[in-house]
């Protein structure tokens, strides 16, 4: 159940596209921070921790894009997470230009998108490795690569607790619905929300998943159903304004989605829609939980409403696939995400646990721990 | 801001075809009972008030293609509300075979969509004059003409009327919130949630629209923000998700829908995501109004639980404009409309006033005076 969604191989990012998902399953390699760069805004790599690792190879990428600059005779170069880094430099270029230019790819790739904290998170470890003191070229690559594939690999080990202890909130027979996508396409390979639901259906659970087709980009249904259906996990898609009356008619046991960042009250911002369920939830009392890994949760934002909301563009709502949807006169109302009140959340699904409520006393708790 | 969406002329039910809009206005004339039934069936006219309207027209275009089928020199014969029917029977026809085949030509009508109850509800007018005693088909032709275009002027009246009392709940600067499309082209050619908006903006009032695009269809972001558009009313499209956020940000001062049965409690069916804009408008303690003519009133529904609710073709959902948006091995729950509790509803706005709460006794008082 783990997809191999995002890569660093032989100096290139390889993501799956996923705007060209599901009819298309094509592999695009990434060969400049620019490319990195663009390939967020554009959503081609989407989904908070999936963002946070493709900065950071992103930051790789620039470094040896920079070294290969570098040298007059351009030797075989790449950084490899098995073989390890094969620096092989002509001519020893300057530290500090070195890292003067790594430090402007990563304000470049800071400037994407704004919202997912994971993708701050991400570069600001990268920051500190390239401002530490290296002795030399060699130390910065080395440390750099380790980072950059530290926080993959951290990322992955947190999913599989996340979905560890979320599975223990499933029973056999649940229905779960989802918004949006926090399965693999979204993270390291496991997904939280999604890999809650993966873990569950590997200890042989009988779960069935809904999921909300997520307007406008439909995350849902071209990316989560995707997902599940390639697991074999009965899914069923549904229109995000059908949620209330599913809800309402006592087919869903428990709402499950994932988070793009989490102030230190418990507000949580995700992708448009997740407000809406939770309101739903909190008046039919259905448990409504948010699975999002300790790097989400940002110390610096103290309520919700300090979170800065994307806005995307009006063509995602005029047209789709070229056919005109609405009037082009049209103004738009297009926030990338919302901002759910802590009050109507149940509990956190973290790789620490679950985290209840009073919310700031167990978030810092959690994150200290 | 009157559209004309819907016209019997020269033994033709013409319609403006609603799937087609924004991109292309093209009016379709339908020939036969067949094509007016799989037009109400595939939604090139839709909106309550509207298919009650088609479908009795409906009728007429049977009764004229019987008596052309009776006649052995086919004569020039259509009805037509300004000229009157021009009858010419070379031969007269049995009168309870025509009877037959109209209540036949009914009874393929009733069967199009099973929510809206103003399709019945036009269906039984038109029923009951076919089957009242008529001296000869000369009788039989000018009464049932009569009784379908008078289906259509009162529903305009009506329409009128709607506009004024709803125009009374909203003041200069106020922003609207509505959903699905419940205008000209849903109705007779004002609207019921948009009447009352054309009748706002008509007396001068500075207002704006804000309109769920309402998925899957997009009759909102299609049909309502093209005809608000062509009257110059401010026009916002929003993804159904994004209405709980913008209405958390307190950008809506009210919120109205159109209905397609309402029950004898005030429990209302509406195109899907209206029970989610009541829940959220609860949350947030923003009025919420249905304005429907006293004809969506349906006495012999007890409560929303008796109503049945059409579920919808796997196609909506899982490809768009031939474009693969789902995997097709998904179910999908894909219902045409939702059931909004009375409870979450402020007043329905009646060509016969503002009907408050407790709402069994005021329906009741308002369908009865």
């Amino acid at each position: 159940m783990i997809f191999r969604t995002i890569d660093y191989i032989e100096g290139k990012v390889r993501i799956i596209d996923q705007t060209l998902l599901p009819s298309i399953e094509k592999d695009l390699d990434l060969v400049s921070v620019d490319e990195v760069a663009e390939a967020i805004k554009t959503l081609k790599v989407r989904g908070a921790p999936a963002i946070g690792i493709a900065a950071a190879y992103g930051v790789l990428l620039s470094l040896e894009t920079i070294l290969m600059q570098s040298v007059t005779d351009p030797p075989p170069f790449f950084f490899d997470r098995k073989k390890g880094g094969k620096i092989v430099i002509g001519q020893e270029p300057d530290l500090k230009s070195v890292r003067r230019k790594l430090l402007q790819a990563i304000d470049t790739l800071a400037a994407t998108r704004p919202t997912a904290v994971n993708l701050f998170y991400a570069l600001d470890r990268m920051r500190n490795m390239v401002e530490q003191e290296h002795e030399d070229i060699r130390s910065l690559c080395e440390k750099t690569e380790k980072e950059a594939f530290c926080i993959f690999d951290e990322e992955m080990e947190t999913e599989l607790r996340i979905g560890k202890y979320g599975s223990s909130l499933l029973k056999d027979g649940m229905s779960i619905l989802t918004h949006c996508n926090a399965g693999g396409l979204a993270t390291a390979g496991y997904g939280t929300a999604l890999g809650v639901i993966y873990a569950a259906a590997s200890e042989g659970k009988k779960i069935q998943v809904f999921v909300d087709e997520t307007r406008p980009l439909l995350q849902g249904s071209r990316l989560t159903a995707w997902e599940l259906v390639n697991n074999d996990i009965k899914t069923t898609v549904l229109c995000d304004s059908a949620a209330a009356s599913l809800i309402s008619a006592g087919e869903i046991d428990v709402v499950i989605t994932g988070a793009d960042r989490i102030a230190r009250n418990g507000d949580t911002a995700n992708k448009t829609g997740t407000l809406m369920l939770a309101i739903i939830c909190s008046k039919y009392k259905i448990p409504f939980y948010i699975a999002a890994p300790i790097s989400t949760f940002d110390p610096e934002t103290t309520t919700g409403t300090e979170i800065i909301v994307e806005n995307r563009g009006k063509e995602e709502l005029i047209s789709f696939q070229g056919v005109k949807i609405a009037p082009s006169e049209v103004q738009v109302y297009n926030p990338a995400f919302d901002v759910t009140p802590s009050s109507l959340i149940t509990a956190f699904i973290t790789e620490k646990g679950l985290v209840y409520s009073p919310f700031d006393l167990n978030i810092e708790k959690a994150r200290l721990s």
